[in-house]
């Protein structure tokens, strides 16, 4: 075994999901992802926690969704198997990314519909996803596999700790400031300027570990939950939205909500979102990508959100710990994360002060 | 896909263990069994189950039990899962048959010791064990992929319904008997002499099918749970015990209790087996197998117990099926099956009768 994915297991036993003796874990394993399975479950012998590990085939939920009537239920046995574990740790990593291609819409939405309590019970837990190197993302990538090993553990073996200090100072001016704007050009023209508010709001220093709200690995970025957006934002780096390839897309906010859009690929795709419910047509998130060992974009939102000299926002559902205690904020049953490039004719302004400009960030001196 | 796949689905879901809508099913998948899974929950969405597949991979345990320092739990998650299924089907099929030939022991044994509850949770659903045919047990059957595929589906699409009705003669023998003897002979000298009481228990029609109390697939044998065993036995039939290789082993009982023992091969995994516990020195079962698909020995319990012309006893833990009901008999941590060959130079006998002579049963004429 690479003992890389040893490394990777560690991280995401110790630092990540901070795994204690006879903690109830599941490991969730992706077809392609036994490798990496192996050395986690090694790791949690170790730690002497309790493990289940289910076994998340797309070409088995394919099967199964296409063969069900569509009336689905949630069983009390997978309920309760989420509602006793501490920890869930996903190992993502198939053989194909479009699996489930040939499922339609309708059915995924009655499927999703349905575990609705079996998700809530999975996220109450100090879940953590991460993703294995396999030929099938390494493919989506357009890397060959050795290749595409070396940028997976170059974004998942990083010292977090060092990070989490970098990003603590991204997260202490959010915190502090009110109102967020972008400005990027192109061509020499203004292109993105939009602002927001963040008054009120708690930055997450997403710094891949549960102790930080954190639940990706790799993470690598300071996200918040904004409202109030006003103005224009292009997103350049493309994307796949549900099966769909995605690029060029520029929104228009006014009063927190999306009166027009357009993209130069998938536009459909941007509609179907937006026609999803209220909340798909207001941000739920704005990211600030600081993992520069993310290196470039590999159509795997898991790293290009994380990606150095990238901001994302995403349409819809905010996460909990951006608001304040108690508060609900965008409930909507999407979140859909689009990226822009600020490498270079960008600013990142808090408050009237720039905080990045063309990728490097005021802190970073 | 070769259809005999979706057939083996069709069996075990329908026949077997008689899934209904709205069951709570899990599935247990071996490393090798990706294609019968898909199979297995495809015809499960079909009937409207709900399912979770767990990932049952004997290299994922190895490393788990060599990491772990010995002192095992036992997940909540883990026994929350089948106190709430109605259904466990587990599908073997794995890549190595030797995957934990380097767990000792002891380990293995406090290992099983902590999962009692979680067994016997297990075993109160309607479970089925059936498996997938994989090159690993093709190798260990001494047989091309091709050839044991043939071999599998031969064993398992069967005409159930006519095999239950012949098992039914010979388990009316057993539960109106009292007493078992198995005579063999061997090179003209006696070799297997062996008694053992069978007042007051109930065979089991094992026709692969939980409503007949039986629990794997392929089955096709009628077995009831002995008590009182004297004298001396002798197996034949090679076999593998926890990743061992075992030959020729012959024990000796007084008053039910094994006190004596010795191997031709792999004496020590038959001293691990006994060392158990107290149950694992006793017998939990006594087999008549009378599935005549099953042709030759393919060192895989799940058929070679089942083959027509062999009987089998295994020490340690019985079915509760066979004792009177709320009744709890043996209830050792271990059930390892070892059989003796009765084509020739054999007699079975229930009461002083002959029931079974060189293979032949007295109501086949």
């Amino acid at each position: 075994m690479d003992e890389r994915v040893r490394e990777h297991a560690e991280v995401l036993v110790d630092w990540s999901a901070r795994v204690e003796p006879g903690d109830d874990v599941v490991v969730g394993v992706a077809e392609g992802a036994h490798e990496l399975a192996v050395a986690v479950v090694e790791k949690l012998g170790d730690v002497g926690a309790n493990v289940v590990t289910t076994y998340d085939s797309a070409e088995a939920s394919r099967a199964y969704l296409r063969a069900h009537d569509g009336d689905f239920g949630a069983g009390d046995h997978e309920l309760a198997l989420y509602e006793h574990a501490d920890v869930v740790l996903r190992l993502g990593g198939g053989r194909n990314t479009t699996a489930l291609a040939d499922v339609d819409g309708d059915t995924r939405g009655a499927y999703s519909r349905a575990r609705t309590d079996l998700r809530e019970a999975r996220m109450a837990t100090d879940w953590v996803s991460t993703v294995h190197p396999t030929r099938s993302l390494a493919q989506q990538a357009g890397m060959a596999l050795e290749e595409y090993r070396e940028f997976v553990y170059d974004a998942v073996l990083r010292d977090w700790e060092a990070l989490a200090e970098r990003m603590a100072e991204m997260k202490a001016i959010l915190d502090e400031g009110s109102e967020v704007r972008l400005v990027t050009e192109r061509d020499g023209r203004p292109d993105t300027d939009v602002t927001m508010s963040v008054d009120g709001r708690t930055a997450v220093n997403s710094a891949a570990s549960v102790a930080y709200d954190s639940h990706n690995l790799p993470s690598g970025e300071v996200f918040t939950a904004p409202y109030g957006t006003e103005g224009e934002v292009f997103f350049d780096v493309p994307m796949t939205i549900n099966s769909t390839r995605v690029r060029g897309v520029r929104l228009t906010f006014e009063d927190g909500e999306v009166v027009d859009y357009a993209a130069e690929q998938g536009a459909a795709a941007v509609e179907d979102v937006l026609g999803t419910d209220a909340g798909a047509r207001r941000l739920g998130e704005l990211g600030i990508g600081m993992n520069r060992g993310i290196d470039r974009v590999t159509d795997n939102i898991l790293f290009d959100e994380k990606m150095g000299d990238t901001v994302h926002m995403a349409l819809g559902r905010a996460y909990d710990a951006n608001l304040p205690e108690g508060e609900s904020g965008n409930d909507s049953a999407v979140h859909v994360d689009m990226i822009t490039d600020v490498s270079a004719d960008s600013r990142l302004e808090v408050d009237g002060e720039v905080v990045q400009r063309d990728g490097t960030f005021r802190f970073e001196g």
